[in-house]
Parts: C-alpha cells; structure tokens; sequence
C-alpha cells in the first residue's frame, strides 16, 4: 500500500458525471459537477474537542482561518461575532488514518471516523425495466457516515459537517424545510443533506463563527461561503450520522444533441435525490460492501487492489447517463480534456464495461454508427489520382458538453503529422473491437445482425487501407485517410513519438488489427456471411505473418512494418486483449494457428521489452516505448495482462515491481492531487489528469 | 471626460443580469451572466493589416501569445499548425479612440471601429401588454457593429469576432446550423451570432491558428478555448458587419423562490435569442441613440453626465426579471455583495425606476409586504420589560440567488453593534419612502389602497419605534428592535463610523423619517383616514424641531440627537430627495411649514460639511462623514441634488469639483476594473464594486 495516504480520489456517482473529491489535504478537493479536476472546495468535519467546550478538531480538508471575506463587507468598522468559536485546528496529518477501498473510504482522527460510501458495480440496462435498481445505482449522491465516539465524554460535543461555496454563479443556501432535510446547499445543484433530528444549519465567513453559535435566531445569516449541519453528540454516548452529498442538475446538459440527466426521470430537485438517498442508505452501503468484497478477496496484490479503486473511481465520475428524444444517452468524458466519448478511450472502457454495465457499449457503437461514422477516400499507392471509398468513425464526439458535428470530432484537423490529425485506421479497428467486446458479453445476436452491413463495410474499409489490390494486402495498415490532406494518420499514442504516432505500417495497430480481423470473422461467419469471414480470417494471416516477417533476427519488432525505428514497444502485444475477451480467446492458443505470431510477440516482450534500457524505467514502471519516459499506466495494465495471462510470459516480478511504481506515483505528495492520471513521466504525473482510462486495470480480476 | 479611456463599463442586458463588461485592456472584460464580476474573459475584435496578409491587429481586450493550452496536449510531441496566421498584435492603446455613451460605446482603431449598443430606457408592465416593446426590451442581447474601412485597400482584408472560453463548466462550441447563424457560443448560455452571408466560425488555442485557416475542412475542429466569426472585407470597399452578443438561461435560476428569466416566455434558445436581436437590429440602434440624445441634450456638463452613463449601465446589469407562478418577479442584485433587492438600495434605485420602470417598484414593495414583513418589539424606555409591538421589513431578500426565509434578511444577526445588526427602523422607513416614490409615478390608487393598513402600521411601528408613549416622542427613532437582542439597530452606513451606523437618534435617518412622515400623511389622507395622516403630520414635525433643537449654536447638527459625536455628517439632507420625488414637494418650501429644518440643514450643510477639514477630501470629492475617508458616491448624487436643487445651497463649485473626482476615480487606470462601484477611499477604489447604486444620478435630469 502506498507510503502517502493522503493523496484525493473521486467518491463517485454513476452516470451523473459528479463525485465527492476528496484526501488531498487543504481544501483542495470537493464536490464535482462536470467541473472535470479538484474543485478546491473545503470540506469541514469537525469534531468538539473532549472536555473543551468551544474548542474544535478537524479532518485536514479546511482552509487556515481567514477573515479576508470578512473584511470585503465591514470595511473598517465591524466586530467579530461575539459567540463564535475559540478555535477549529486541522488534525495533524500523521493523526489521521485512513482506509481506502473500492467503494469506501474512511478517515478516523480523535474520537471522530468519516466514512464515505460510493456505490461501484452493475448497472442495469434502463432498457430492461429492473427500475429498483436502476434508481439505486444512478441516484446523484455519495453516502457519508460521521462516527463520534464521547463514550468517555464528560460534556455533549457538538459535530459539523459543511462546505464553502465554489460556483462562481450560485451562492450556498440553507435547507431546512418542513420536510425533515436540514443541509448546505449551493443553488439548486448540490449539497449536503441529512435527517439528524438535532441537525441545524449555519453560515457564515469563519467556521469558528457556526460552530459557535449559540441561538436558532442567528440561523437565518446567509452571507458568506461557508455553511455547515451541526447536530450534538451527549456525554457518554456513542453516536453515528448519516449525511448524502447530494447533486442534481436539471435541463440542457449538451449542445449540438440536447440531453438532459436519465437521472431527472426519477428526481425532480436535489431535496428529492436526498430524501431517496437517505431512506436507501442502508442498501447503498450494502452495494459497497459487495463491491469491496468482490476485489478485497480477488486475489490480487495490495497494489493491484490499490490501483483498480482508484481507477476505476476515476472512470466511474467520468460517466454521463442522459436522455435524448426519451431513450438513453451514454458518455464517458475523457479526464481533464473532457471530450466526450473518445473512440480510444472506449475500446479500453469497454473491458470493464462489458461486465458491468455492456449496454452502454451498445450505445455508444450505435451513436458512432448513425451520427458519426463517415466516408473518406485512400488513394492507391500505385496511382496516387485512383481514389478508394472506405468508412471510419471520428476520434470523439466532442468535447466540454458540445456534442461535435455529425461525421466530425472535436480533435481532429487535416494537414498534421501529429497531435490532432486524423486516427482513421485506428477508430475504425476500435469500433469493430468494441463490437466485439459486446457481443462477447451479451450474446445479442439482433444488434449484431442489425449491423451486418456496417461490420463488412468495416473490413472493407481496413482492407482498402491495407491496400486497395487484394493481391498486394499485408494486413496490416498502410494507406492514410484523404481527411489528413498533406498530413498522415496518428495513433493514440500520438503524443510520444513519431515512430510510435504514424498509424501506417505501425506494429501496435497491428495488433489490433489482428484481433479486429478474428472478430470479423467471427462475428461476420454467425452472420454467414462466409465469404466476408474469409476474407476476415485472411487478413488477420497477413498481419500475424507480416509482424512475423519483419521481426529483427534478434527477435525485435520494430515499431514500424517498414520503418527504419530503433525503438522497442511494449504496445505491440496490446490488441491480444481483445482477441481474448472479444470472443476469439482459442486464437490464442500458443500452439494454434497464430503460434508464430504470438511467440514471436513473447520473445519481443520479454528480450527487448523488459529490459531497463528500453522500456523498464528506473524506478520499475513499464514505458509504452522506448523512445519516450511519458508512459500511459492504463494501457500498460492491458499490455501486463496481456504479458502474465494471455502470453504466460515470466514477467510477474517487473510487472509487480511498475504496480508499485504506478502506486507511487498515483500517491505522489504532490501530484495526487490529480486523482488518477494517464500520462507519468519518470514517477511524475504529467498530463492526462483526473483521467477514466485506468479502469482498464480490471481485466486483472479476469483469473481464468 | 476622464484622462483615462480604457475603464471596464458594464454593457448591460435589462433584466438579464447580464452584460458585456468591456473596456480595460487586456482579458478583464467579458460576457458576463449573473456573475457579478469582470468574468476576464478574452474579446477579440481583429482586422487582418492592410497590404500585409496573414498579418493581424486587434483591440487590446486579448491576451499576449500563449501556447501553454496546446502544450498540455501535444506533450512532447507537437507542430505549430501550418496555417496560423503570422502576426497578432493588440493595437497600441495610444492608437484607440474610444466614444463612451449612455447606451453606445464604441472603439476606432485603424480602419476598424467597433461599436457596442446596449438600450437604456423605459420597459412597459409586462401587465399591460405591449409585447412588441417588451420584447424589445427584454431581449437578452448586446449588439455589436464591426465597420471596416478597406476602400483604400488593395486586397482583400479577413475581420473576426471572437472570445474566450470562460465558464469552469461547459465548452465553446461553433454554431453554424442551416438557419444562417454563425457564431461562436458557450454552452446553451452565452454566444456571439451573426448572419453576415460569408462568415465562418473556427476554434483553437491559439488566435492565429484560427485566423490563419485556410480551408472548411478544418473548421469542425473544436479543441482549445478560443473561438471567433471571420469574414472577408473586399478590397476597395467599406463594409459595416453586425453580430449579437447574446445570453440564454433557461430553468431554475433562483432558490427559496422558484423563478425562470421572464425572457424565457419569448425565446426557447440562444439561437432564438440572436434571430430576434439580428431582426431587431435597427429598433435597438434607434433606441440607443434615444437614450444618448437625452442624456447629451440634458445640459448636464460633461462629467455629471459621464456618471450618469457609467452608474446606470451598472445598475442595468444588475437587474433581473425572473418569474414566478406566472408573475414578473423583479430583483436588482448588489453588485459584488450580490444581495437581492437590498431594501436600503431600493429607495435609491428608485429614484431611476420611477421613471422608467415604476411598475418594478410595486412588484418589489408587494413581495417585501407579502414575504418579508416581520413583527418585532420594542421595549419601553421606562419599563423594559413592558414590550410593544412594531413591523419592519429586513434588509435584503436572501443572497447569490438564494431567497431568504420569509421575514428574514441574509443579512441581519443578533448580537452586535455594527455590520451584519439590524436595519429595522431604516428599511421601514425605506418602505415608506419607496411607496411614495411608486405612487408619485403612477398615480396607482388602488395599489395604495390595497395597502392602507400596512401603510397605517408602518405609522404606528415608526411612532413606537420613537416612543411607546405619544407625550413623549420627538421624531426621531430611539428604540431598537428586539431582534437586535444585546447588540443595537444601525444605517445603511454600518460600515463608516459609529456614530453614524447607529440608528438610534441619528440626524441622517432623521431625514429619512421626516419625509416618510410627510409621505405617509398624503397617503393616508387620501385613503381617508384621517387620524392617521394627523398623527403621521405631527411626527414630521417633531422631527423637523427636534433637529432644529440640537443643532448646535454655530449651525452643526450633531450626527445623533442625543450624543457627544463631533462628526459632520452631509446625508443629513438626504431624506429631502424622497419629499421632493415622494409627491410633498410643497413640503420643501423653504417659507413653508418647515422652513427653520431646512434652513438648518442649509447652514449646516455649507458651513459645516462643506469644509476641507470635514466632508471635503483633498481630491476634492464630497464625504457622508468626516470621520470616515471612504466616501459612497451614490448616495452623494442625492446629496448634491439635495443641496444644488432642493435647498438651492451655493455649491455648484464644489459639486462640480466632487464630480471630477468622482471620475477620476470611477476611471482609475487600475481601479476601474471594477466598473462603477459605491465605496471609495481617497480616490480609490475600496469596495461595493460592480455596483448599481449610482443609478440615483439620474436625479440630476430633473431640472423642474
């Protein structure tokens, strides 16, 4: 387990695009509506100090004390208020303990314990009508326990649980209505509700001005950006409290495709997601413990554990469920840079989708395939004026809560070698993955058949891109898109290096390229469509011979069929993933058909590979390439898996050794204050903050 | 005029709580939505250079070249896109000439001038049906015209009008639908549209990749925070090219109170929004010229009328018409403080709604009756624990779009002294006087005799509020309000000293409570009740002697009745604009009934205020106190009227000279940041900014 425990993950809630930030110390995390990284917020559980009355303790989630706000209004006539507190100290850092899991996650300081419940597992398809617990997992709140231990307590203590304002637009409201809330809210969105009977609810410019006051006529102040529920806790009691932290956001979430929240069938205000919050609390923390049950027992190491919750958290908060025209809208929003449904980013959601919830791979496939997918032209190589349709699908969907333009992406532009020129190839395999991931887990022979046409026009399109004359395919990409003009296709690994970013020739998209191509033929032959299944199965030949034939005598592959590139990938084995779990798993077999192919992937792995002058950094972690410190943990995840269970390579040791490194640097002192994040540069968080990607890492519960 | 031209000024939106603050240089202006500050959001207004393609200036509202936004995602590995522009270079601010009216603001800079039109003016009761002109005044947009001088041009010159993004939570994104708009928006909320026939809409980080593009093909790229329309001026021609600054807020927009933008019955999107703004085009540039030609036809000098541009653009943003339950529901925010209809500021605002908006004041008066009222007590003097009963009303109705609870303030609490205590005796009398205000304007007699009785109580609760016993009252309030408990009631002027904060006894308040007493005595003898306008009479004239009675012998009237304070005070005269607007102007003469008060605070206000050492600061400008450096202007635009028009004082050299300095500080090279804004200190700006008070210069425009 890591060394710092007090690094910020997301308390997440399902489809709602909203968690509760929180564990970086300082008010540095926070409730987050589509804000996309820490909101600063402070959080304020505070306890009163045993046996002296006025004097508090807090987790260390609050700002020093302040009277800056204070001053904006009194000028330089005013007075403090008379009855407020004598004092509210963070508790030291090395006095809190904490326990992370999956689905809880627990702070116990003093004689107080703060324990956070959010809910992480199935997900029923709305589809289906299971509307019980379907409200359960999309209810917009994160469940809070407040413990108070004055068992040996002279004197009542009081408690506080609060917030400062962070919307620039809306100021913090009281609730305390008829209808037994009492909690801070800020306008209409968010909130911390309870049903304490004994709870009341302060604001003010100072917590030490709430905490201290003495009478209900006070209550009604409402300046300032602070507000807290107090409830008492008497002497020689043991007490537990029960708080939601509670979102709603009514109307237009996007543009370009109006949606609003599939929540806001259920609920018609943020009181009312609290009230259902509360009165299911029970269940809810029941969810978490089946959730933590399932990883806790998996197996797996302490590491391995640590880095799928905080993963898969990060994923979690990235969901948007919303409805459009009354039928369901699913989103994944992409960390920090918010584009919406990023076509890499789905291929690697889905291996965790596909378990849980595998019909919002459905669709997403299908929101590609109606607005998105478009027609572009490779020429021939031979007569560069001959010019071949052929189909893919855009990058992403948009970005920020913009849907994009039908047929076009937020990312992509022409005349670019690199960053934001087109993923044509790419795109186009990650569908045709993606479709196989769903069917995979779902057996729903219908949508496959309602995309039949689209799935061979799928291979045609990667055949063209190979080459537009059968005779002269390798199998493996080689023709960019008409979209990139005087550029060239990319990867998703555009921003490492050249070798690695040129999609044309490239071994990693092989990879996948393979695996698409099995799944064709899979998906295309219970279609029988026995011809186009051929045709797939040949592809996928020329690929695992072409990687075979270009193979160094040292057992090297290079990053590019054609390329003079001396870098070593790790990512030329990632595309196996999806053979394995896109129901194709006997290709695999190492003395099967493609024994070649996947041994010669194994022997690159493990002699050029895992070597620490290519792709073995110095404090252990895996690099995506030789080439470039700046690796992607989430598909290293996918590439150990692939390495340790797929290929059965003796590599356990290193890859315990970059679970580590991954732990430390997602716990950095400083850095983890990004949640989890994709791009780490020698143990230092680099880019791609806040990030969903890592959610991959759950292919490890996978043990047979 | 002011040396300094480039000062932020609110181009407001009425009812909207919206504008587009512009004029400092650099990216601290903006389109802002209920924010209540400069959002420091980015404007571009460019012009491709003449004879030099590819080369751009700009009004210098944007930011210095930054790639630090591409950089976080090209991370290593990235091009400059091959088509940025070369050059972007804001123009000088030496080269800018800027022509700032009432209702138009508008910049020359090389053969680019750009002109903003926001209307000021009257707005029809939306209870009277004239939609035509409600719409108009309602429609939630600024309107923009770019005029480009390219006649001497030998090529074609590229124009654009952009923005950055500002909102935490949603993207930009490119509108270009087939219904002729094109513009660049954020979220559903805030745009820039036109419909020139040739304008196209591009995004990116940086200005000059968007300015540099060259081909369609690239224009869905919606990466980055900036965004702009370009379009093609010919070479040889001139050409004038309009856009709408527009916003759209759609759903809940307050708490407490449920209430949606009353625009909202008129438009359904953003798009609407500009469709109609663009229709509209011409009716709004009439309007404008309208409301310029007024105020510049005034006679009012140059720096009175400067003021009077400056403080009502403020006062215009900060409005709001909302409704509820099918009724117009109408706040004005304060500023930075952001409270909603602070009682204190409606009996200034209404000075200005009274004649453009009167119906506004009803619609505020009603809801303060209907919600907010409150009963409290007072104890007697002699016997404190004999209590009697009184009414008030709080100081504001809640805070940031949080409603307060009904009879409650945002900001009142118990317990104290100064700030944050209760206004009770102030905002009944602010009451009062507004009711005088609104009825003056309209003649509306059912409206007051809807309200007799609690015009009748408020007698009654400023008759107790002096003393339970009629033998013993001279006028002027003494009792504070029980809902202080230990602390004591104070003025809106809580934040300057204490003798002037405190309510009990104060010469200020006085003035205010002499003329509601007139107020009260019309209004309740023209409902007949004829004891009551007695009683209401003989309190006006218990306060007018028994102010006369303290005034010292060398003519200063003592900041409280009954106290030691050696401060002057001006506002001791303030009262007398409410006599003058509130329909007792007869009242005013100065051989009339009260002609000995007004003397007094004639002598006093020129012999004892008017003084370096006192209420005359080194700049020049006027203080409410001599005891305080930090000066409100707003309130001393009344006090001006007061002395200049009301009580016909000698004063005209040092109010002009209040004016310069008055100016001079509203347009500080640093301050005016900030816009218009109420409290300031030896010139400088010191807080209450962005604030609407100083719309009360308006009652300068009334010469007879």
């Amino acid at each position: 387990m890591p060394k710092n425990m007090h690094f910020n993950t997301q308390h997440p809630v399902f489809g709602a695009h909203a968690c509760l930030t929180l564990g970086f110390p300082g008010a540095r995390g926070g409730m987050d509506l589509e804000r996309c990284l820490p909101p600063n917020q402070q959080i304020l559980v505070a306890l009163e100090t045993a046996d002296a009355p006025g004097e508090y303790e807090a987790l260390p989630f609050i700002e020093a004390e302040s009277h800056k706000e204070l001053m904006r209004f009194i000028s330089d006539h005013g007075e403090i208020w008379p009855h407020s507190a004598k004092r509210l100290t963070p508790w030291a850092l090395e006095d809190v303990q904490r326990d992370f899991r999956l689905a809880t996650d627990s702070w116990q300081a003093g004689d107080l314990r703060f324990t956070l419940y959010s809910p992480i597992g199935d997900v029923p398809d709305p589809a289906n009508g299971d509307t019980t617990a379907l409200v359960e997992a999309l209810t917009p709140a994160v469940w809070a326990e407040v413990f108070v231990d004055n068992r040996k307590g002279h004197s009542s203590r009081r408690v506080a649980v609060g917030m400062s304002g962070l919307d620039p637009y809306r100021g913090l409201r009281q609730v305390a209505g008829d209808d037994g809330l009492v909690g801070i809210a800020e306008g209409a969105h968010l909130g911390i509700l309870t049903r304490e009977p004994d709870a009341w609810v302060g604001m003010g410019m100072d917590w030490r001005d709430i905490l201290g006051e003495i009478e209900p006529a006070s209550r009604t102040y409402a300046l300032g950006s602070l507000g807290a529920i107090c409830a008492t806790v008497p002497a020689g009691e043991a007490r537990t409290l029960r708080f939601a932290f509670c979102f709603f956001k009514a109307g237009q979430i996007t543009t370009g495709i109006d949606t609003q929240y599939y929540y806001t069938r259920y609920f018609n205000s943020l009181e009312a997601v609290a009230q259902r919050a509360l009165d299911d609390f029970d269940v809810a923390v029941e969810r978490c413990f089946t959730a933590n049950k399932r990883l806790d027992e998996s197996g797996l190491s302490d590491d391995q554990r640590f880095i799928i919750a905080s993963a898969t958290r990060s994923y979690v908060f990235s969901t948007q469920l919303l409805e459009h025209d009354g039928k369901p809208l699913w989103i994944v929003n992409e960390g920090e840079f918010n584009m919406m449904n990023t076509l890499d980013l789905v291929a690697d959601h889905s291996l965790y989708e596909m378990q849980h919830h595998p019909w919002t791979i459905r669709n997403v496939l299908d929101l590609y395939a109606d607005r998105y997918c478009y027609e572009d032209e490779v020429a021939s190589p031979d007569a560069p004026d001959r010019k071949y349709k052929a189909i893919s699908f855009p990058h992403d969907m948009g970005v920020a809560g913009a849907f994009s333009r039908p047929g076009h992406s937020s990312y992509e532009r022409p005349d670019l070698t690199g960053c934001f020129s087109y993923m044509t190839m790419e795109e186009l395999l990650n569908w045709v993955l993606t479709a196989g991931l769903y069917f995979t887990a779902t057996n729903d022979s219908s949508w496959i058949a309602s995309r039949a046409d689209l799935l061979e026009h799928c291979l045609g399109s990667m055949e063209v891109r190979d080459h537009p004359d059968d005779s002269q395919r390798i199998g493996v990409m080689r023709q960019d898109s008409s979209r990139c003009r005087s550029g060239r296709e990319i990867t998703t690994y555009d921003c490492l290096d050249h070798s690695l970013g040129q999609a044309s020739g490239n071994t990693y998209l092989a990879s996948k390229t393979w695996a698409a191509s099995l799944i064709l033929e899979r998906l295309l032959g219970l279609l029988d469509r026995t011809d186009a299944a051929r045709r797939a199965r040949l592809q996928a030949e020329r690929c695992a011979s072409t990687v075979v034939s270009v193979t160094r005598p040292d057992g090297r592959i290079p990053a590019l069929v054609g390329g003079q590139s001396q870098g070593v990938l790790t990512t030329v084995v990632e595309g196996l993933a999806y053979a394995w779990f896109g129901g194709v798993r006997e290709k695999l077999s190492l003395d099967g058909p493609y024994a070649d192919y996947l041994k010669a992937l194994g022997r690159h792995f493990t002699e050029h590979a895992m070597r620490t002058d290519t792709c073995i950094a110095k404090d252990g972690s895996w690099r995506i390439t030789s080439s470039n410190a700046n690796t992607f943990p989430a598909k290293i995840y996918v590439c150990q898996f692939v390495a340790e269970r797929i290929l059965s390579l003796p590599v356990e040791k290193e890859s315990r050794v970059n679970d580590a490194a991954n732990v430390a640097a997602i716990t950095h002192p400083e850095h983890s204050y990004w949640c989890w994040s994709e791009q780490i540069k020698d143990g230092i968080v680099y880019a791609a903050k806040y990030y969903p990607r890592g959610v991959t890492s759950n292919v490890w519960l996978h043990r047979n």
